[in-house]
């Protein structure tokens, strides 16, 4: 039996949603008009105590069980039985969807940091639920009133799961390159009704027996349609056939071939698919032929935001372990005090200095990603069209910096929890191994990073003429310039206007570089942009924290809780701009030699 | 049964060491007269035979069997044996060792980059011959005649194994907690046999079943020893006791308690071991009474080494692969040409990147062991003894950045090596997966790399009053005003004098700071220095060896395969000079800041 070592507290997190963004500000909005401040603080709460008790316990298990397969049939590890029925009957599936439908209708905000705690415990079983509710929200928002009706309610339930199925054996980045059709079915009586025949890989929860049927949403090209990503339609595929009346039909000829055995997330299947093999696979298509790949972003960009909470959840939960051991282990003294007595390894400047890499980091990826939530909300509700408007773009801008850079920030901010732990911290007995071999996958799937890159230059940095982007960037200068002074963090702001020109002149040299034949320069920086955007935007949210806390504690006793933890915040903003801003200066050295032995290299040469 | 991906080429380990360190030089000491060059070519062919023959086969049965524990016994995966036998047969376990006792006395040179092919092929099996050829160097170093004849060639020869026995529950990084004692032991009618008493943990290859015996260095105070680190001593403790004659007598009272479940090296036990819990285990001192520390650090030292030879090996067995995958796998167009047909990724701008990256920062590492190990060699051997004691200075300065440096920045390499290969490089199928669980205990082990920074910062730099690194910095500062109107590496030779300027400012703060009062900055900085150093000191061997390979190509074709390399060299050394070194600044932005936030913290604001 695996130790729960999920342990961790909400204060951050209530700090970014009510004293931060002023979530409140939501409760305005007609959508939100029946809840409560108390309501939302209450449901923190509670999924913190489903993550502790329901979740946690079961995340080494999982991981050591894995998932099984046999003849087609897949299983999820034991333990995640009772998950799953805790989550569908307690609405934690769909938070945020339909309430109509089964969705509990609270804001983006909320259910996206909340889903925070849930990953922490244990991601490998938050794909499950995760892909049902976002696949529930494709039907929604596509579907005709009957797919509603069959599909969503089941879905945000609990009752049925979710899939989404674009990669191919041969077609992975390149999906507008995959194989498989989708030819009408005169036979069904129904226009909409198409055979479906084709192999699909790396199929998440693409098979298991969480629930009595699995609802795949998946991407093929209708026999005659365009080449490319423009012929490709989206079709819902059950596994099982579902009657119009709601009740189960015939197995629909999805057969599971295999499952992918790897690094981390072992609870999690990854499977391989095969529609149709015995030719009597049929799928429901969803909206209106040749715009599955626009319908099937609906669902990819809710992946691509979830892969950031992931991504945070799991280094969080390292950042918590790694803190709990330092408070705990004793080994020397310091090396400001040779001479002392051993003391708690927390005590260590070199370990605080790993703790504060961890604090920060998590910190400003939660700033992030709680922004990009809230502007999620804004989007959908505000009652002024400009405001929403520019809320959208907004989110566009920062879906890619959420899922690549906390991706990849994640796993090394695992890494140095690992380090806080020395040996044990190798050893599966404590978690943090686990976490980084979990954490691994989250920047390659839904979009490679670099692709997520090309998304961030390619379609978000032209939005609106660039204006998006500009008015971003012109913001931060605001900012700094209205704060430049300021008694604690005017070292801090200085470094943010210096960061933020380095990233205003990689746009610059973008267009430069497209106009003037040097394009392959381009892609070579294209990553590294996206990471000093997301250091920039981080430090500005984090500095903004700062001046909220400082405030507030003028109003708290230092040493109540609440005292401690704005000091420590006050803190966290200058190690985060001391320490994890000053990158920008390292990429933004690298884009001034304009380098491009890259691909200067004859192949033969590597 | 497992892939066997090992696939490496010998071309930049000759380069290393025939082209740049001008290796066929040790022919003119005594100690390698007997030797020609082509006698190191051959042994290089040789090895790389066995890599790919012998140990690649089985380093995915090792990952997957793993070690098992039974009631006290230890056995590691079955296809070990053959491996151990082949290794020990053909000399390969102790390849520089006394060839009076087994060894090859072959220079250090050879052994450590021939090295890094076996552990290219299988880390974890790896960890069985590696510490018992040092174990065996320590007795040579230290032994009386009796113990050299005793156990030097049988550990050269693998007949026994060896281990190093320093961490304890409670002591590890300040091993000079340890409670393991020993007492005289009248009965044994000999002055240097003890009683040994204590446990120890973490213990690679603690136990298993590949030998007949094992031979134990362990650490253990001496009753009535000073306190701390100055009163521990080394002892001889055999797993099976052994005669003056070299026959076996009884078992030693040394027990396997059990063994550790890791992220990787599953092959490699990590044992828990209790000496003397019946009253019966004895040990015999290895040289004087509380000397123990500073003889064991000679297997240390070796250890440390070894540390980055394991780094670089598997870091470039990840290049290997992701190089292997990216050369065949086709997926769409480049970015600079969107509206072509689908090529293979090794097209692909962004593929080229992270490949350079891997290729720059493996050859980056091997320039800097190739040094490290010629330096030993001349250390060991040169005639004149300035030079001789100038080398082994500079061995002492470099040991802690090639333990340190090359084990982080080989788990970043291994996370890129994933992420050109996709998906399929998160799956166990393919071996990159493993190389990053296999690595990443290399920053952890044989002195974490915090400690390693420290040895550099509180001992290495204060040696000679500071000239060894004063030298060393100096001499790079020449070489780049020798060299700054270069006509292809000028913008080079700029990055690197501005960062060996940097990273020589560290050093005058750090003073500063010792006699200013702000003694705390220095821990804080110190791995950030490390690697400062680490990454200027690579960046000067790479651009010696862009120099030469500008000049090689002018003898040869463009074309011809060593055309293509020198080509592909010059590109390398500017991508690692453009892009790896410029980190260096934004360190060294940090360090300006002297951000002290990390201690400023309340402990209660974490």
């Amino acid at each position: 039996m695996g130790v729960n070592y999920f342990n961790r507290n909400e204060r951050d997190t209530k700090f970014v949603l009510f004293e931060h963004l002023n979530m409140a500000n939501l409760l305005s909005y007609d959508r939100y008009k029946d809840f409560s401040q108390e309501d939302f603080e209450m449901i923190i709460q509670e999924a913190l105590k489903v993550a502790k008790e329901v979740l946690g316990p079961t995340m080494q298990d999982g991981d050591r069980e894995g998932c099984g397969y046999d003849e087609g049939k897949v299983t999820v590890p034991e333990s995640f039985h009772p998950c799953w029925k805790v989550m569908a009957e307690n609405g934690w599936i769909s938070m945020s969807g339909n309430p109509e439908r089964g969705g509990q209708g609270l804001p983006a905000s909320l259910s996206g940091l909340v889903g925070e705690f849930f990953v922490a415990a244990n991601t490998a079983f938050m794909t499950y639920p995760g892909l049902t509710s976002s696949n529930a929200d494709v039907i929604e928002h596509y579907g005709t009133d009957l797919d509603r009706e069959m599909f969503v309610e089941k879905l945000n339930t609990g009752v049925f799961a979710g899939t989404m199925c674009l990669t191919e054996p041969d077609a992975g980045s390149d999906v507008g390159w995959l194989r498989t059709k989708a030819v009408p079915d005169p036979e069904a009586g129904d226009p909409r009704i198409y055979k479906i025949e084709g192999n699909k890989r790396f199929i998440t929860c693409g098979d298991h027996n969480l629930t009595e049927n699995i609802i795949h949403l998946v991407l093929a090209r209708i026999e005659g349609g365009p080449k490319g990503t423009k012929g490709i339609s989206l079709f819902i595929v059950p596994k099982i056939w579902v009657n119009p009346d709601g009740s189960l039909g015939e197995p629909n000829d999805v057969f599971c071939t295999g499952i992918e055995h790897k690094m981390g997330i072992h609870g999690s299947t990854t499977a391989s698919l095969s529609f149709g093999e015995s030719g009597k696979c049929r799928g429901i298509l969803l909206g209106e032929p040749h715009s599955g790949m626009a319908n099937m972003f609906h669902m990819m960009n809710e992946a691509r935001m979830a892969c950031g909470v992931q991504s945070l959840g799991l280094a969080a939960a390292a950042y918590d372990s790694a803190l709990q051991y330092a408070r705990e282990r004793v080994q020397g003294p310091p090396f400001t005090d040779r001479r002392a007595d051993r003391v708690r390894i927390i005590e260590h400047e070199d370990v605080r200095r790993m703790l504060m890499n961890l604090k920060a980091g998590t910190e400003g990826m939660r700033a992030m990603i709680g922004k990009l939530f809230f502007l999620i909300d804004v989007a959908l509700s505000d009652p002024d069209a400009a405001k929403k408007k520019q809320a959208a773009n907004q989110v566009e801008l920062l879906t890619p910096l959420v899922k690549a850079y906390c991706s990849d920030f994640g796993y090394n901010l695992t890494r140095d929890a690992m380090q806080v732990l020395g040996g044990v911290g190798y050893c599966a007995e404590f978690p943090v191994e686990q976490y980084a071999r979990d954490i691994k996958i989250v920047s390659i799937w839904e979009g490679t990073n670099y692709i997520q890159s090309l998304d961030l230059i390619g379609r978000k940095l032209p939005m609106e003429g660039g204006a998006v982007f500009q008015s971003w960037i012109q913001n931060i200068f605001d900012f700094t310039k209205a704060h430049k002074e300021d008694p604690d963090f005017a070292p801090d702001l200085k470094l943010l206007f210096k960061a933020a020109q380095a990233t205003g002149d990689y746009t610059m040299r973008f267009m430069q570089y497209f106009q003037g034949g040097k394009a392959q320069l381009i892609p070579l920086a294209a990553t590294r942009f996206l990471e000093c955007f997301s250091e920039v935007l981080m430090a500005h949210l984090m500095l903004e924290q700062g001046l909220i806390a400082r405030e507030k504690l003028q109003g708290v006793e230092g040493n109540s809780a609440d005292g401690y933890f704005y000091r420590g915040k006050i803190e966290t903003v200058k190690f985060f701009c001391r320490n994890i801003l000053p990158n920008v200066f390292a990429r933004y050295t690298s884009l001034q030699q304009e380098d491009t032995s890259a691909v200067d290299i004859p192949e033969e040469g590597f």
